[in-house]
Formats: C-alpha cells, structure tokens, sequence
C-alpha cells in the first residue's frame, strides 16, 4: 500500500505507516497503536499543524530546556517512530540528555529503543534504570539516576497522566507534548506543547534560540492552554467537512 | 492489568481490552486499533453517551430496516470485538441478514468473524463471496449476491469512506454509524449515526417499534448531522478538563 503524494492526508498516513513498521520491530506496542489514533484525531481538529499557541510553547520550551542545568529528553516507543531524527537534531544542538523510558516496561523494547538511536547516531540512556519516580509501581518509576532522576527539567512527549504528576511532585519543571489539550499529562505542564511530536521536534530544532529566550519571559501557560482550547472549538464549529479518517 | 469498575472510564478502557483481546484472535487488525484510537477520541468529544442526535437518527433507522425488504447488516473485525451480542439481539427482533465483509480482506479473518457470530448464536454470510460492487478495487468490493449486492438497505456500522460512497452509488439506501459526524462516510449516510456501535446497536435492540416509525417520518439527516456538531463544538468549549486518554 503505497500513499500517493498528491494524497490531502499524506503526511498522516506517511505517520500511520512508520508506526505500523515500528510494531513489527517491536518498539511500539498495541497500546501505542490505539494511542496514535487518538492523536490523529486531535490532530484533525487541530488541522494538522503547527498553530501559533503551539510555536509560542514550543520556543518557550526550548529557552527552558537551554538553561536548565539537567534538561532531560523522555523518549518512548511512539516517539522513536514519529520523530528519532528531528529528536537527535534538537538534542545534538542543544546538548540534551535523551533517555529511553517506555510506560510498559520490557527490556528488549528499551534495548531497542536504544540500539534504534545509536543507529541515529546518538547515544541515549536507559539500559541502566537504578532508580525509581517515587509514587509510581514498580516497572512504572524504572529511570536512571544521572537521565530522568536527577532532571531539573523533563520533556515528556506523550506522556502518561500519572506519570507526568509524580514527576511534577518530585520538583521538575515539566515540558509536555500532547495533542489533546485537556489530557491530565496537558494539565501538569509547566509548558503544556499541543502540538505533534514529529513537528514539535522539527521546530525545537530550527528555532532562533534569541527569539525562544524572549518569548519564555512573557509566556502564560495556563492562558496559552485556553487559546489552544478555544481555537480547535472555533475551527471544529466552522468545519463543513473532514479528510477521510 | 484489571480496570476497576470505579474508574470513571471504565467502559472505554473495557472497549479497549476487548479489541486487543480480537486483535490477538486475528479478527481485529493494527488498522483497527488505531481506528478504534480516534473513536476513543471523538467518544470524549460526545460525552461518551447516545446524545439526543445519536438517539433520534438510530430510531428512525430501525424503523427504515424494519420496513425494507432486504435489509443488510455489514459487519466487520472491530464490529464483531465491540458489539457481537447486540448485533446479534438486534438481527434477531427484526430478522435482518448480517453479512462479515471486511475492509484488508483475508479469508482466515472472514471465517473467524463468521465463527465468533455462530458461537453468538447467529450464522452469519460472508464466506461465500460471489459479487463485486462495482467501482472498488476487486478484495475491496468482494460481497455475496445473496447478501450486500442485492440489499436494498445497509447499515455499515465503521465503514471505510470509499465502500460507503460504492454502496450509495448502487443506489442503496446506506445507514452509517460513525464517530467523526463530518468523515466521509458520515457524509454519504442516508442516515447518518454519530454514536459508538456498541451502544448504537443496544439502543436498536431495545426501542419501542412504533416511536421509531414515527421518529422517520419527520428525521431530517442533515440537519441532524449539523445539530450533532454544534453540539460537539460547544461540549468542546465548556469543557474544563477531559478524562485521562
């Protein structure tokens, strides 16, 4: 099944089949398929691209992550798929921490993971999980001490609810990227991205890091979420029609 | 991993089990969990209930299969893991076919919807497909004479958009159920049915046959498509916080 170019819906169906390939090396799981179509669905009311609510996050979120002193990438199987590359960018540009960190926890997976950003050509942690997120059962607070443990600041691309909570009670600035704008994981941002993950990382990476400094002084979250809630309510009464799902 | 009957999403997180469950039976494919990914997503929007919108177009379509004359019930892998027993309660009140016909056609799949549906207590057509509908790719269009390629009426609960439009343009009268009230296939219903098909086809088996009779005379589809997104809008900007995805 090859998608035509010309296809409206290209890039999305170009996302669907990298994911497909991913499970059937073993780095996403069923769950993350069912998550990806969530996504997608946030993603067509949010009209399948960067919005200026979420440039505005994002630039706040790379001058966060340029000043903190622990910055700390939080990549899992869904993430590998959509964005190893324009993660690698991002990372290699601004010297970040990347640690593999899966919400169902398998060795092999997280091997490969791994392996899948050596092959990327960058090293990322997460072989050696000697640490635990307080608040969390076992398999689900695995990290390592020198990655996600000892973070000043994470950024968790989709993420889990619980997940994104106890690493916010543990005293991290916490960066969120989800497309639903209203999930518990949006709710614990310190900077809450609705934007998705293959974009965000592009753009982390392309960013004027002067521009991303000037924003963060201003930036509002709290009123940012609400101008990203109120634009898809607006864009969702004015649609006549959607691209075939 | 046991949801507990407490969790406010409880039946969603059941419907997802249940279709990873069908997924390790080889019924439901990786196409169809992220499909079922975005329902779970336009669920939310909905409210995760029949609405008034959803209520009023799934009466006025049991009465316009009740007064067919070849009334047809397509039915596939994520049909069958969501709705199996009400599928079948439903057929069996108003004596309609139901016929397995499946979008990735694979005999194997198609024999064992056809199993699950015998275990159910029904027998069900699709093993033996010896039609096309025209204007489909010739797996896309495989159908039994018997069954889809002479019924006068269809209802296509999770339809593929191009199958919808084939059904429509072989003039049949086509009854969609659809999460996403704009999708293209929503659009080529004849009666459009923006609800989830577990309690769509609950609803059908349980409404009084004479409010449904009455209920068609006066349903008009598209302004009930149009009340279903307005609805869907402002749900979206009253909204405060939407339950864990």
């Amino acid at each position: 099944m090859e998608v035509p170019k010309g296809h409206p819906r290209y890039e999305s169906l170009k996302k669907r089949e990298a994911l497909l390939d991913f499970y059937e090396r073993g780095i996403v799981t069923v769950s993350g398929l069912i998550s990806q179509g969530r996504g997608e669905a946030f993603d067509y009311l949010i009209g399948e691209k960067s919005q200026d609510f979420a440039l505005d996050a994002e630039k706040a979120a790379v001058a966060r992550m340029a000043q903190s002193k622990r910055p700390v990438i939080s990549v899992n199987g869904n993430v590998a798929a959509l964005a190893g590359p324009e993660v690698v960018k991002f990372a290699k540009r601004y010297n970040l921490t990347v640690e593999a960190n899966i919400f169902y926890w398998s060795k092999e997976r997280i091997e490969r993971i791994v392996d899948h950003f050596r092959g990327l050509g960058m090293d990322v942690l997460g072989l050696n999980q000697d640490a635990r997120i307080p608040g969390l059962e076992s398999d689900r607070g695995r990290c390592e001490r020198e990655g996600i443990f000892s973070a000043d600041t994470v950024l968790v691309p989709l993420e889990d609810g619980d997940r994104a909570e106890a690493l916010k009670r543990m005293g991290k600035f916490v960066i969120t990227i989800d497309l639903n704008p209203l999930s518990r994981t949006s709710r614990f941002g310190d900077i809450t991205i609705v934007d998705e993950v293959q974009r965000a990382f592009a753009n982390f990476a392309n960013f004027d890091e002067g521009d991303c400094a000037r924003l963060l002084k201003s930036f509002d979250n709290s009123s940012n979420v609400r101008r990203s809630i109120a634009r898809i309510s607006e864009r969702l009464s004015s649609m006549k029609e959607w691209p075939e799902l």
